[in-house]
């Protein structure tokens, strides 16, 4: 360890910090003196650096003890640097191809050094703003859900195991506590944080506001959240949270990381979906009026549903005699009755996917944190009516989730709501 | 404290440890020449004694690191008495007027000096089979159960705490583990421990392992149980676990203590005094034929459950606005609302609770262990007729425990099926 006390570093004590680690300086090739170093921190919260040498390159981002968006007014603990560097590596374990590689972390400093991703990877929702298509992109995030979410859940785990895990990760809780306030709250009260497209959308929020059976239906996602302990999920799983190119597909910024409901991040990853087919239409122009790259979105959606279910199931059917303590062999022993359970278990995590889903969105419109595929529209009239059918969208979906019985379902309803 | 390492205490070196703890001296006057020490643990995994002096007196429970019952072949944790040692604080905390008040723990020793429960305290298991009426007992378990169960919940904390708490009682794994295997696997399988009145009940032992609906919902439970962490639970409430005069109730025994669902504990003492009304026609005899006291039974469990209904919304009303953080009063501040998340609320609960109660009476017919109730009744084809009875309710009720709107309807089930 370089360090022994935390310091916020800058490009110069970076490099003195590299120069004494050696999993990071042998990652260049033990040659500090021809870096180029770059910030790319866009976030609200940390900083980033690009590290590059001639013999290598890498990421080093850093947790501040406070939002870096506001300042040291607004304190967050640094040991979510912990919390994501866990989950890089737990999620890493089980999905090489689709989450970048750990190389160093340092609890004391709140740093983690792991693989750049180099051009032409971007961030997957600047893609879906610039309506680029990404054919790989159903495959590769079904594959990630399916693979995290099930190895590790009781599905694959030992209850031993398992509790280990969840009482390692109810240290999160700061960042639990964010996502509480931002997802299930704030969008459902009067908030000084809130904001929406005014005076557009004034009606629509205080609509929301005042839905009792909305508030109903929130609450029970909210305890899901707050209790259920089924897997260890990603906890901020938006199109931002993914980089892409059109071979690669590479899931990072896991700091909400924590042992909660399979859905939470399934529906994060829907429910932005769907948030950026509702912004197609005011990103439509004369040369191109996006209807072809809705009808994607929509076919991507369905597709990353339906591929996740029929992953999901093989890695059950695969390891349905291994050590996964939920559904014991000796119980579970015939065909018939393991569709059944099957079938039941996807029926209520399909559920509880478009519950979240639907809550992200609607938190996207009228809460505290917008979307880029909002925000970038320009005309506030246009941008308005784009977000109100994805909110009124949102909040059918949110009550009547039950009543869906697959995603092609859900995705007529888009169609028609748009 | 007056050992550095763990031992296994007799009558003789309990008097030393008496000597070197304070705690527990000073419970007699520091008197320790004239104690008379009495071991009556009477349970297959611990020692206990009762210890009175002329100035006063105590119970000390003693964990080993084995089931006392097999020897030291059967390996269990000592620390179990430690997450025993901090429930019983928390619910006494509580619920002091139901919970006997802890003098003093030792972690090294695994060791519990708490309240002697004077006679003529009975285990209330006890009192049942001997057809003895308690007035006060619905009102004392509703209390119990309404109060401990909504001041550990995220109805009166906040997530902070609520996490650190389930993140300790993670710790009593082995505990849960147990549960898991007995309550939720066993009984569903071909198990070396399993038993039943063979072989009068082989073809209903059978029946229950090849149920596949049955299967299906005690899936459901059983992930409710690994992974809502809903309250701090006692983890064991049958009726051997609460001792009883007329006017007291007590609630000992609380080592498979974690967080987890409400109606795990709500089940529990509502599934053994089921338990207690289908074995009361094979204590009937010439001089009493129980029909008057089966009705009381039911009386009880239906005045049980209303009576915690109404205490536990009764919390909720008066804390509303408090520290819980699972319904933010600027969201449910309003009449209509607070009524409809209450509604909801205690039907979901209601439902685990039948869910609950019917698996435990399950497991105590074709599983590991038995309860005196139906031990006790020494014509086995009798026995046999009063547990069929009640297996055969708790497998409907299991099954259909969501289309029960009230207790009351239960209960007249209970009453046809006798």
């Amino acid at each position: 360890m370089a360090f022994v006390e935390f310091r916020a570093l800058d490009k110069k004590s970076l490099v003195e910090y590299i120069q004494h680690t050696p999993a990071l300086a042998s990652k260049l090739g033990d040659k500090v003196d021809d870096l180029d170093i770059r910030e790319v921190g866009d976030g609200n919260l940390n900083f980033v650096y690009i590290v590059a040498g001639s013999a290598g390159s890498f990421v080093i981002k850093q947790a501040l003890p406070y939002v870096r968006l506001i300042g040291e007014s607004w304190p967050m603990t640094k040991e979510r640097a912990y919390f994501e560097a866990a989950a890089l590596k737990e999620h890493g374990h089980w999905c090489p191809d689709h989450v970048p590689e750990v190389y160093h972390f340092d609890r004391t400093m709140s740093l983690i050094g792991m693989r750049y991703l180099e051009p032409p990877h971007i961030i997957l929702r600047k893609g879906l703003i610039a309506g680029v298509e990404y054919p790989l992109l159903a495959e590769h995030m079904s594959e990630y859900m399916a693979r995290t979410l099930f190895c590790t859940s009781l599905l694959y785990h030992s209850t031993t195991e398992h509790k280990r895990g969840v009482a390692e990760f109810c240290g999160n809780i700061e960042m639990c506590r964010l996502t509480e306030q931002v997802v299930f709250s704030d969008p459902y009260r009067v908030s000084q944080h809130n904001r929406w497209t005014s005076p557009y959308l004034d009606a629509d929020a205080e609509a929301a506001r005042e839905d009792n059976d909305l508030k109903l239906e929130i609450a029970e996602l909210k305890s899901k959240f707050c209790e259920r302990a089924q897997a260890l999920v990603h906890g901020d799983l938006h199109t931002s949270s993914v980089m892409v190119t059109q071979d690669s597909t590479q899931v990072i910024d896991s700091e909400f990381a924590f042992y909660g409901p399979m859905g939470f991040d399934a529906g994060a990853f829907l429910g932005n979906l769907f948030l950026s087919f509702f912004s197609q239409d005011g990103h439509a122009n004369q040369g191109n009026d996006r209807k072809a790259y809705k009808e994607w979105i929509l076919q991507t959606t369905e597709e990353t549903w339906n591929l996740f279910r029929q992953k999901f199931v093989s890695l059950w059917n695969e390891h349905k005699n291994g050590s996964g303590e939920a559904y014991l062999p000796a119980i579970y022993n015939n065909d018939v009755l393991l569709e059944l359970v099957q079938r039941k278990f996807m029926k209520d995590l399909f559920h509880d996917t478009l519950g979240f889903g639907a809550a992200k969105m609607i938190r996207r419109i009228v809460g505290v944190a917008h979307v880029e595929d909002f925000e970038s529209i320009t005309d506030a009239s246009k941008r308005a009516d784009c977000e109100r059918q994805a909110l009124n969208f949102a909040r059918m979906l949110l009550k009547e989730r039950r009543k869906f019985e697959g995603i092609s379902e859900v995705v007529s309803l888009v169609r028609k709501s748009n």
